[in-house]
């Protein structure tokens, strides 16, 4: 579907919702950004992400043919309570929210004359806010989307057309199953990394050449330790128990990595490492192919 | 202290012994490389790394001025226990191995006609061999120097040259300093990295497309699994205990974490997550300026 008649309306500018504008700015009619921060809507038109930008949520949905919801994940639930009423019929709701469980139930009881769909990009940076946005940021990613029961094939095409836009790939999947697979490869990472740094700030009160002798591995294994927290909360507070679950699972592969250690068995321990080796490896290789 | 009418030796021409040599070439009188792989000893040549390389290891250190062990430290304790009669009186031995009390208690039974001193820069990358190796490696590393009780300031001196030479700086720590701190900021995070790989591996024999939705933070947290294996056996075999307590502590992190997200305790949530960011935030901030 085509894009290029269509007004969106991106509520939210900063780090994605910045950058999803900016992608968009010229492949529609008009993009136009809401934000209650008067710097990020200021700092959207400076950058010419939007076409126009206000504070007022009412004034900025009125007229959207789609509406990209792209705050943190909490606030997303505020909104869809709110924008039944704001939003033309007939438009489409969509969000950019890193969990899709409580976002897709919320969808659900919207009003029968708007149409709905689940959206989470997988692409982000730890630094946040629209001073960090930039329009490739969602280029060559996966864009989850997770259809609603009651959203039209209509709109699937349409939201799928949208991810099209920004350079991304749609990839579609219902909203437990989402959040089962990013708690493991995105949440659960987050808090290895907050675990390692805090682990070496303790031990850093005791020595702080720690920080000096930190290079390259502790960098990247601890770069998500640096993503917003108020962000990451929600979505801690809104993917719980697969998160949990995740974390039971990597506690076991920890414990027996220790066991292994402890025991000094050579075979286990080399076993374990060259298992993790070659998963990794092939990951990387598989990400490189087309698939 | 000069090293232009020095002959420097490196024995291991792999991803740090490669780059070692490459960024030393032209600063010595010779820059002489010893690898058993005749496949090396041919790229290291082709490269233009080395002035010349041979697989004799005697043939390879006996007119050398200083010899650098660069192999996994396993390798690095056998090549100190056959050194001492082929080596030149005089010769300063040194190594770049990732743990430092092994081997600097292997040095320190060197022949009395020898000077050594423990050496351990803090660069790399996930992959290895030659074919990795570039010249660059080393600029603006930390390179934690280890000295014995028997080295000499002369040769304290001379290794700080060498150091420079490559484009680090050197940082003399006690080796059992050096292994608590590495432990901490590098080879805890390695099994981080193998341990959340395992679980992501696991999760993905009931969905496959777990490696679909892995993304950046992903990509960078399990980065370090694709370190060569044996390399890191030999790190995790020679450090068991300080890697145990590092790997303690992270555990006792993750747990607090757990708990704070059963319990659905918010503030305690917001404040761990919060003290890992202004922790890491600080320290990236901190690399970046100079101390």
């Amino acid at each position: 579907m085509n894009l290029t008649h269509l007004q969106v309306t991106v509520v939210g500018l900063g780090l994605m919702g910045g950058s999803l504008a900016g992608a968009l700015k010229g492949r529609c009619r008009a993009v136009v950004g809401v934000d209650r921060d008067p710097q990020a809507v200021l700092k959207a038109l400076e950058a010419g992400f939007v076409d126009r930008a206000v504070g007022s949520l009412a004034e900025g949905v009125a007229e959207a043919d789609i509406v990209v919801l792209a705050t943190p994940v909490r606030a997303i639930l505020c909104l869809l309570q709110e924008i039944g009423p704001l939003a033309k019929p007939g438009a489409l709701v969509m969000d950019v929210g890193s969990t899709k469980r409580d976002i897709v139930a919320a969808m659900e009881r919207l009003p029968a004359s708007l149409e709905a769909i689940g959206g989470h990009p997988m692409c982000g940076k730890e630094r946040s806010g629209i001073a960090a946005a930039e329009p490739g940021l969602y280029q060559g990613a996966a864009f989850i989307l997770t259809p609603l029961d009651r959203t039209s094939p209509e709109s699937v095409s349409l939201a799928c057309s949208l991810v099209h836009a920004v350079g991304a790939h749609p990839l579609l999947l219902d909203p437990e199953r989402h959040d089962r697979l990013v708690a493991r490869v995105s949440h659960l990472p987050y808090l290895l990394s907050c675990a390692l740094v805090a682990s070496v700030a303790d031990a850093a009160h005791q020595d702080q050449t720690l920080w000096d002798v930190a290079a390259a591995g502790f960098r990247d294994t601890s770069r998500l330790a640096a993503s917003d927290v108020t962000v990451m909360l929600d979505i801690l507070q809104t993917n719980r128990m697969p998160v949990l679950e995740a974390l039971a699972s990597l506690q076991t592969q920890l414990q027996s990595l220790q066991l292994a250690l402890e025991a000094g068995d050579e075979s286990r321990l080399r076993e374990a490492l060259e298992r993790a080796w070659r998963a990794r490896v092939a990951w990387a290789v598989g990400k490189r192919e087309p698939r």
